[in-house]
């Protein structure tokens, strides 16, 4: 057998699914915005599992990964680029588009897939996905300022004078303990989906892609979603086991988006550099906090409550209520104490105190392992997507590190801030006579505009 | 709200589940074994996912987490006793034992639950699983030689005596590559289910138990089995891209699991001391096998399938037929070379060149970052239960390491070998009123009869 080469495509398992209208982006299906995923499998293959099967389009105004339902796990990549060359780099943007909307439909990473194709070269896809639904993936793409200004002050990639206003780098918070190792990069790419082996196979694949261009400069794993992003999914909790993100902006809030989280005219008009390849766009935080689980473990139920200000069961506001009821922040118990704590997170976080400023947060649960002493690496990966970090974010962290009484229990060990384009127009991927998207010279790809 | 403390119970969601034979030990119910979760909501929580609200019976003649059907995540901690005391040891235990029976059964870690009961103390749950259906959780105990004999050769614990002769020092295998940050520990504690936020509270509630008795040493997350253990599981993928484990044993061979996995009177007796405590009991053989993904992904899928010794896409043995088609070892192509390969995969590994030895494999992918090069530091987490490592894992492994093609991707980081004792007999647990176990100084525990 080894000496009889196939026939391309007459052998082993391709990945795929008949593309309809999600590739191209048709209006979604279905409450949580799910297409329907159909996939093909082949000739004696299990049936795929069909609840998971969902697949959200690639293409749109914006790009998925943001009010998409938030999926289970995440893994989020950022990348160094290691070519000088503006044209090998939008060639890498180009393959990364085209694999995006490809594994996000279900599909291989190539049209060979992982099992198929010229016997003597390496296959199209790695595989572990190939007998896996699209599980939700949605591949959401971000450039970070060293990509506009390298350290050294280099314009590498003629893009300096692109460099949106609020690009800008983070400052140094209170108590923060970044790990270089950890933070910043030229690229991210956020890999959201159901099934974490889907999410991963994703950023491998497009790692793969990246040979010769960029290198993984640092990856985060999170397991378990602690926002949430729609008005039809439930509250997650985070490892302090407090439900999370229970005010979070929802993709019900489509004007409450425009306010806060989609970059407008009106941003780009005002920029010193010409910023408006990034109207449509957004910002996203990346902050890794470690939280301290076992100092907190040991700290009184009391105490938990008052730090967050919500009881810890339902997640109410300690000033009454329920989950969704909006806090109190005058009404005070005995001798005057306000029910909801002056250093309490609730009350710091809360927009009445932060100028009215809403986050679109999407963060992850993570656990890497231990430290030396036995003591849990594990804490919240903070994601969060903003129309403008320097409005929306910034001030925030400022007084959250400085007055919130959680921050006992935290420790910040990566920082990422990252420009975010919009998404690839609906009808513009150059596609086979299959419908499939294929890689041309000419193909768009995510954040053409700043190229242009 | 924070001056008058709530009656236990009164306020939050406590972690609950209507017990029923499951924690008993009644018969399994449903082709997965599972039994139904009946968990009943506090007014005003959303209802539970019911779809992965199944349950297995803590009790048994065998612990959870071995043939049971494999859950899709794991989290795998390794532990150090730091008392030299043996009665401090048992009360871990019990402790243990205790939890773990609550846990498994969709209970919290204790009867106040994460948002409930005295309200100066720390709860008895940590709450991150607070909403969570119990999702198949597992968990599995397990204790290391240096329990029995420390590195110093002192008898901490009085069971030098107790030590089985198959509880050896596993050798180094060319190409051995262990980190004894990633190695070895006193006990072991396996917890696996389909929810990885399930998983990771087990082992933070078990840990958190241990406070002043033992601390994590290593800990594992795993994303993605390996392996089924049962037919009624599709064989999943490793991040090489092929099926691994089709040849497993299954739960529905129960002939061949008194024969390679279960330790038997026979092994007992003919033991140098006295391990009858470990009758009904295996061997947790665990490997962290780093994949050499980046450089396997540059291969061929010639090259592949020739280290494999299977097809990528179906499975099946280059010798010809489908996934499940024994190979044939003899049949040979053009000028006589056989078509499975001399140093593939499956023929070295193949009980017929292992003396007829099965293994039980419950692996799981990892993906644990990235190193300093921005390759990922990925892989599959081998795990094996076996009667005895000297005869059914040692020999392989030397076989693997010395002759395997595959090992030129491959690096062993991590490993350990544990000794699994029996499961607490059904009906033994001792239960409150409302039949959850609580723990006494004279409660049954894992492993109980080691310290007889």
């Amino acid at each position: 057998m080894t000496e009889q080469p196939p026939a391309p495509g007459s052998r082993g398992v391709t990945r795929r699914a008949v593309l309809g209208g999600g590739l191209l982006g048709a209006a979604a299906v279905g409450a949580a915005g799910f297409a329907a995923g159909r996939a093909a499998a082949s000739a004696g293959e299990p049936a795929p599992d069909t609840r998971a099967a969902g697949t959200y389009p690639f293409t749109g105004r914006h790009q998925a990964g943001i009010v998409t339902p938030a999926q289970d796990r995440l893994y989020l990549a950022s990348f160094d680029v290691t070519t000088d060359d503006r044209e090998d780099l939008v060639a890498l943007l180009q393959r990364w588009t085209t694999i995006a909307a490809r594994l996000t439909q279900g599909l291989s990473a190539g049209p060979y897939g992982a099992a198929s194709g010229p016997y003597d070269a390496p296959p199209d896809d790695t595989g572990e996905a190939a007998d896996l639904p699209a599980a939700g993936l949605t591949v959401t793409f971000g450039f970070g300022r060293s990509l506009f200004v390298a350290a050294d002050g280099t314009d590498r990639f003629g893009l300096a004078d692109r460099l949106p206003d609020a690009l800008v780098e983070l400052p140094h918070f209170p108590a923060d303990a970044l790990d270089p190792a950890r933070s910043d990069g030229d690229l991210v790419v956020q890999a959201c989906a159901d099934d974490p082996q889907v999410a991963v196979h994703a950023i491998r694949n497009l790692s793969r892609a990246a040979f010769g261009a960029a290198t993984i400069r640092w990856t985060q794993l999170g397991y378990g979603r602690t926002s949430s992003t729609s008005t039809a999914q439930t509250t997650p909790r985070n490892l302090f086991g407090f439900k999370d993100g229970t005010a979070n902006l929802k993709a019900e809030e489509p004007d409450e988006l425009e306010r806060h989280v989609w970059v407008g005219e009106d941003a780009a008009a005002h920029d010193s550099r010409d910023s408006s390849w990034l109207v449509g766009g957004t910002y996203l935080v990346a902050r890794r906090i470690r939280m301290q689980i076992e100092t907190w473990d040991r700290t009184s139920l009391r105490e938990q409550e008052a730090l967050v200000g919500r009881t810890k069961g339902e997640g109410a506001p300690l000033s009454g209520g329920e989950e969704l009821t909006e806090p109190d922040f005058e009404v005070t118990g005995r001798e005057g104490t306000p029910l909801v704590a002056l250093n309490s997170h609730v009350r710091l976080a809360h927009p009445t105190h932060n100028d009215g400023v809403r986050m679109l947060r999407r963060g992850y649960n993570f656990t890497d392992g231990n430290d030396s002493l036995g003591r849990l690496d594990a804490g919240l990966f903070f994601i969060a997507f903003v129309r403008d970090p320097r409005t929306h974010y910034v001030p925030m962290q400022t007084t959250l590190s400085r007055d919130d009484g959680l921050m006992e229990y935290l420790q910040h060990t990566g920082s990422g801030l990252f420009a975010v384009p919009p998404g690839v127009p609906d009808g513009s991927l150059v596609t086979g006579s299959d419908g499939t998207p294929i890689t041309t010279s000419h193909s768009p790809f995510v954040g053409q505009a700043l190229f242009a």
